[in-house]
């Protein structure tokens, strides 16, 4: 069977392998003569693949024993609100930097419950760039301060992270996480809906560091106090148990194939590949984030005018290219380019690209 | 390949036609080249899915016109807080029927937000039984009446629900939905987690009567307002899309099997040949609950002592039943009898059960 070249921003591309794998014991998990849709949560055969995910991910990101790892549902944006809702105290007042319309998103929600504090903003800029970290600005009253670490998007992505000794600094990483080696103890506490390089859509990863659990004010509802799914280890009430099984084998699959460090390398190739097909096109294609803040993971790009780009997105669906429609918010293009996509894929698409170049050359 | 008998009480048996469809198309959907994993929850592919799935509840479940559905995530616990953040207001007070265990856990929830009161309680009893409809007090001040239509734990369920002008009822019906003809209509809301006759665990249905929508308070949370999933009919953020295919599924073979009046039939079948097998086995094997309350979905029973109970438990086991131990709370059996179960299972479990207790008549 002919697979596609799926450049989709989420849910997006899953390894081949897991995908064979998932299919050849649909019916009977490990010869037991049942999907593992089908095992109660509280088997010791779920609990097995539950635990082995919790320690693929601390190995894969060297997360430190003072972190937990959490699997829950409702996506990203329900940690917009279980955040301030958790961490934002009278008082205090919840720093978000400000680099794309998920950012905007997450300062929303603290909006309804506490203060907040805009500590940087590239809005001006149309959120292609991410801010100096010299030029974030921080108060006595952070209760944390929030950044987006990549900007599914714009197609932006930090490559630094801030740091000082004050500041409990928590991160949506939803579209990067494992895609490069990662600083976990210069944060508080990180998430990332699943659905780009983690598994399917369908569960959320939470890393919080412990001391974070302290000052959690009493009377939250139990399932939006991150304490309830520490003290059952994310097993308060049916977790999503596919959903944590393909994490599980896509986790095994990074292991794999050489954990971060090698899947940060590839990544790397396949990026520069594209960025240098947009870069070489003498202004064909248009890059839209700026140079420096570039993301690894989506690249958006544009044509000159919208009939080319409508004519490009055309000709590539009808070549098995899927998803490389920019977010409906900003239009243009976008390749997303997630672990689980393969460079064979990456390659197939700058041949396009020259190709409709040379065929379109204005 | 050997299936094994299921009583999982949830998450628990699919049918085995719905799995061996997922499992035929999990590397490309449709001959599309991809699995339905990795469509965007914007694609018509996936819109499709959504919307079939949608449609299929309601014809099956003859849902009016005045109500929405909704596919949301967080199970039916999150539905516990949700219900009273949306629903009870100030100078009103939550009214619930306790009949188990998720009763009492929805009751929490509500207290944390507001004022409830108890309209009924069989916990004198021991959840043995469902208090006659008569029984019910009701109050002015009621902004809501709770009941948990089957009792997932304790082996009972309502077989009638009650009904008056000023009420507006909310029913829990994780553990029965789909089982039974239903008059929706006289509920202005209904939820369920998928994991026991709908689908695997990742996605909750929510049945919403439409003028529920217009006395919610602002500056709610944004995944927790009712109001946000109806705009955006249940694709606000990423939709557990994996689970909503197989709920699809799921729904299909429910029609294809001739729908709910043919699946309540069978049911009861069913239910008949396992209660029949404990009543005629002269007090070896007891039902825990009282008769007219039984459940047709789980059947919980006891056998004299403890050590028998246990070799029951170990002798099933090797005999490849699962799912037979009672939830931990309450020990003894249980034999969890959703849609799914082939009518074969229960023949099997009814054989194993003569066995036993010829063998260890005392
Ligand atoms: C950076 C980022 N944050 C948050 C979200 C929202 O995630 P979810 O749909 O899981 O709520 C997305 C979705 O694409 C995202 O890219
Ligand atoms: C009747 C009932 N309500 C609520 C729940 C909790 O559901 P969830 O695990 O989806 O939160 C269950 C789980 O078994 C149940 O049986
Ligand atoms: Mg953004
Ligand atoms: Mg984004
Ligand atoms: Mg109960
Ligand atoms: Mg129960």
């Amino acid at each position: 069977m002919e697979r596609r070249y799926n450049f989709n921003a989420g849910p997006s591309a899953l390894p081949q392998e897991v995908l064979d794998h998932a299919q050849s014991e649909l019916l009977s998990y490990q010869q037991l003569g049942m999907s593992i849709m089908e095992f109660s949560h509280r088997s010791k055969e779920y609990q097995k693949i539950h635990d082995g995910a919790n320690e693929l991910l601390r190995e894969l990101l060297n997360i430190p024993d003072d972190y937990e790892v959490l699997f829950l549902q409702g996506g990203a944006s329900l940690q917009f609100s279980m955040i301030p809702m958790n961490f934002l105290s009278e008082g205090q007042q919840g720093n978000y930097v400000i680099t794309g319309s998920w950012a905007q998103k997450a300062l929303k929600e603290a909006e309804k419950i506490g203060n907040t504090f805009i500590g940087s903003s590239s809005q001006a800029d149309d959120f292609r760039s991410i801010p100096d970290l010299g030029t974030i600005k921080y108060s006595d009253q952070d209760a944390y301060v929030h950044l987006t670490s990549n900007n599914t998007i714009h197609g932006t992505q930090w490559k630094h992270f801030p740091k000082n000794d004050q500041s409990r600094f928590i991160a949506d990483m939803s579209s990067d996480i494992l895609s490069r080696s990662l600083p976990v103890d210069q944060f508080s506490l990180i998430y990332a809906g699943a659905q780009k390089n983690l598994g399917p859509a369908g569960v959320t990863v939470v890393i919080l560091k412990k001391d974070m659990l302290k000052n959690i004010p009493d009377n939250l509802p139990t399932m939006l106090d991150y304490r309830t799914h520490v003290d059952k280890k994310s097993l308060y009430n049916t977790p999503p148990s596919f959903a944590i099984y393909m994490l599980s084998l896509v986790l095994q699959w990074t292991k794999n194939n050489g954990g971060i460090q090698a899947i940060e390398k590839l990544n790397a190739e396949k990026t520069n590949l594209l960025y240098d097909t947009i870069d070489g096109s003498k202004g064909f294609y248009n890059g839209t984030s700026e140079k420096q803040s570039r993301s690894s993971m989506n690249v958006t790009f544009r044509l000159p005018g919208k009939e080319l780009e409508d004519l490009f997105l055309k000709e590539a669906e009808e070549e098995g290219f899927v998803g490389l429609k920019g977010h409906r918010s900003v239009g243009g293009c976008r390749a997303s380019l997630y672990n689980a996509v393969p460079i064979e894929s990456v390659h197939a698409l700058c041949d396009f690209m020259h190709t409709f170049h040379h065929k379109h050359n204005i």
